[in-house]
């Protein structure tokens, strides 16, 4: 089955293949240039840190659903074991098997295909087995830092927590952008707050998975306006779940990942950062949110922090 | 075999227990205030990025000496897979096995431990093959970033690296801060640069895992002096390998990480943050490290980077 | 809490601790003798093969309700790669991640301790993360083949399958003996069946893993008096569950494992061979049903198989 | 480039595709009959019981240049955990990751494919990291047992073991058969002893992965004829590598695997079955060696028990 026409005219739009050469790996983090950096550590005013990342850990939010995508299995090799002979200092080491996706996450860029094509044209059968993505991976981006963004949609709408057919729409972006009193401009890393997480939190993993709210379809020709570098949010889906267009599933991956070239972020949590953004009223700040550099990766690992 | 009491002189000047309090589980890195951070973000001048990790594959820097710690073994569970039937957005997933310490990582404090006891006297057995670190986990971190220096020692003695028997000394570091025209201060992460890590780089892992250059165990007093928050550095060992002193086993590891409550960082990749600092003459920068929040790990992979 | 008097009575009259001397390992596998095996193998009448694994993939039988053992994550690290350039012949390589009780298994001698102690005094904390069991580990065992013996407790009761409620008694065994026709005698591996993994087959884990119908702490008797070799049967728990006495969990663990010294299996699908049994009016047969050789492992799995 | 004309006439006589009907998918497993397996059990003696498993643990087999087939790590999660209370009965558990074809292994039909092709015509493209093998996985064969028959080449040769450039040829496997006094039969599963797992016995793991002595490319015509069901030997690479003629790379998984469906075992440590066989002058006994059933395995670990 085809995707529909309206997939096709957006993608359309939307597309950067060839904006940074035909070599080019990395999409939209080309929109992080030093000067972004250097204006991104400017906003630094109080130096508070605030960590993004879900604990990682076998009870994390996958439930199954998703084939092979495991939590981490966290398991030791060694318990003070005292190397050198008895009473010699002791050491202790540690073993993880982890779906690299599992928990707070970056979406490399060939994590979503369409049509036989990744990102900047390159053929979705250059993942194999083997060697994993031979474009595209996520250890080609090397760092991510750059300035972080809060669109707070939840706090904008007046609510805790998005209903779970919401789909944020352009309005609502700028809507929170208001309430932000920040415009978003190139190479920023928007986070959206959907307050979802609050579900995991609470304990319900499968009411967090689904129905979720999530980025709308029309989300990502706005994303593409403003130039954006990454977008990041508090779901496990990232665009709302179920679609909101029958059988279209997945738009948004498709015009972020394949489209675009911008990487996306899952299960990020944002419940603090809102609270600290709202009493420090200011929703800008230096975000540093580095991929684990696995060659070939599909996807990392990503332990952000916001720094106010 | 007891320590030599030579040891435990040091070890009780350095000693750090309670000296945040008795529930303290993140020592030195409680010299990161607010403040420090904010002096750190005021380094950025350039806004340029250096990444500091190995790559994460299966070829990476263990050779099976160290029993259980393997390589990233990085597998697909999903390549394109269709979810929603055919000629829908494909997406690709995959799973990692690894020691936490493989690459590029930190020492959480519970890595180590000698005479039965971890950093603020928390019991050695507390680790336990079910819940990994109760205490002293390198989840309780949250973050780590701070103002970096790079004490490039190998630069400052006029060598690519040093020898396999070199003992990095307090009189190496100042030699290194005089380069830098840097003074260490409190809450700082000090990189030591021994230039190590290009035998790795170069494909002679053996090469590179002993002998090594690395910290002498005169070295903790004096990050203990200035207050130091973390210090990194281009070996396997961190400390020098085999040991100054027969039969004292990892000295440096017991002192910083029992006795300080300091972390260590290993097998990062100086080289191309060594020319940037000595083309851009400022060795202090920005840095960002954030460990990955695995509960009760003893270790965390990271994918650090400096920004000048 | 201190186990009931009860338990040290059974406890006493079980011991097989220096029955094979103090440097024994296998426990009630001692008695499988070349006579035994002879004797097995002159049952296969027919030579009709039933196999009583179920099949391992990450859909299996483990709920996470038991934290760690996971169902077997199976991906692959080759798909058709021509390893000596195109057109040569490819290959396919896969890897698992799997805890060794996951799915149809046996529990190894080192599973259960109490009281501090494994099976023949040894003390329990030489099970170590860095060396696993170093007393009893299932690789000790070298195979285990011998006559099995179907108690097909269910049919010879007339139920599909036991109440969830049912402790399967002394005087259940012996109505299957008598249904089956054959007394066990020592050195046969006697399987129970309950007909409870019809609820896995039938899709649903959380029933099948309890309430279970399982073994009732008057069997360990029953087994020592008979001098069997070991015993397995259809469900999670192995024993009943809940338990029969209220807070004294797991008894037959404790008896069979670390008293006796008998090998126990868990999650042995019996159903087709229930129905050959009855159709062959047969019940004593060859079993094959060989640990894995896991080094110090306290479990494996295996992948029997009954030839009648 | 294309395989040599020889390799394809070799292929065409041996071809057993469609010989078993379309939609199979075991081989020449089909030729064990139950007759078979009962004259199998007939040949048990004495009961004496020879286990040919390699120990499962880090220091395997595997040198790291197979990419990605590790040795099995074998890790803990639960250490003598009182799951129910303090003084409870308490339970160790553990996990592994390993190479499915690490150790003593069967080789799967789906390891192999040349052409594009599988055994009975299946498409190479049919295995899928999501899926793995949808055809000829491993747990297809439900279980292996039959007449097992030693052909010790290294001893009818009258040596140790043989070099690592000795072809064994069908000459070799008729001389091991005089010397046995047994004519291999339709169904009987063929252990041919080359000695060379002394090397690794030994310790040197490199001397024992190549040169390695192995099937001549000239063997499998002779199995073919025989209507041998399966074939396994001493030896990592199971032909003879680097192999006899020049870029025809494992041209004996080719025939074995993809034309004729027959499974090679691998990593079978026959020295005391060597032993055992000349002692008791009989090279002919039942073998149970059934594969741990993975659903989709391309290979499986395998713990064979022959019985004289």
């Amino acid at each position: 089955m085809p995707l529909p026409s309206e997939f096709y005219e957006l993608a359309k739009r939307l597309n950067n293949w060839g904006r940074w050469g035909e070599a080019d790996e990395i999409g939209t983090l080309n929109l992080i240039t030093d000067e972004v950096v250097r204006e991104a550590a400017a906003t630094v005013a109080v130096g508070k840190r605030v960590p993004l990342a879900l604990p990682l850990h076998q009870d994390g939010v996958q439930t199954g659903v998703i084939p092979g995508r495991i939590n981490p299995l966290h398991t030791m090799v060694a318990i003070n074991v005292e190397l050198f002979g008895p009473g010699t200092v002791a050491t202790s080491d540690d073993i993880v098997t982890m779906g690299l996706q599992a928990g707070t996450h970056w979406d490399g860029l060939s994590h979503a295909s369409h049509g036989g094509k990744l990102y900047n044209g390159r053929p979705a059968e250059s993942i194999t087995a083997q060697s994993r993505s031979a474009f595209n991976g996520v250890e080609k981006a090397g760092h991510i830092v750059s300035r972080g963004v809060l669109l707070d949609v939840a706090r904008a709408r007046g609510v805790d927590r998005l209903e779970g057919d919401h789909a944020v729409t352009p309005e609502d972006l700028e809507a929170a952008e208001e309430l932000a009193r920040v415009t978003v401009r190139p190479g920023d890393i928007v986070l959206v707050r959907t307050g979802q997480i609050q579900r995991f939190l609470a304990g319900d993993k499968h009411a967090y998975a689904h129905p979720s709210p999530g980025l709308s379809i029309r989300t990502p020709e706005w994303f593409h306006a403003r130039d954006v570098a990454a977008v990041a949010n508090d779901t496990l889906t990232f665009e709302i779940f179920p679609p909101e267009i029958t059988d279209l599933w997945m738009p948004v991956h498709a015009l972020d990942l394949v489209e675009m070239g911008m990487p996306q972020g899952q299960n990020w949590n944002l419940e603090e950062l809102s609270a600290v953004c709202a009493e420090e009223r200011r929703y800008a700040f230096f975000l540093a949110a580095m991929p684990e550099p696995f060659v070939g990766g599909t996807g990392t690992p990503v332990a952000p922090v916001a720094i106010l």
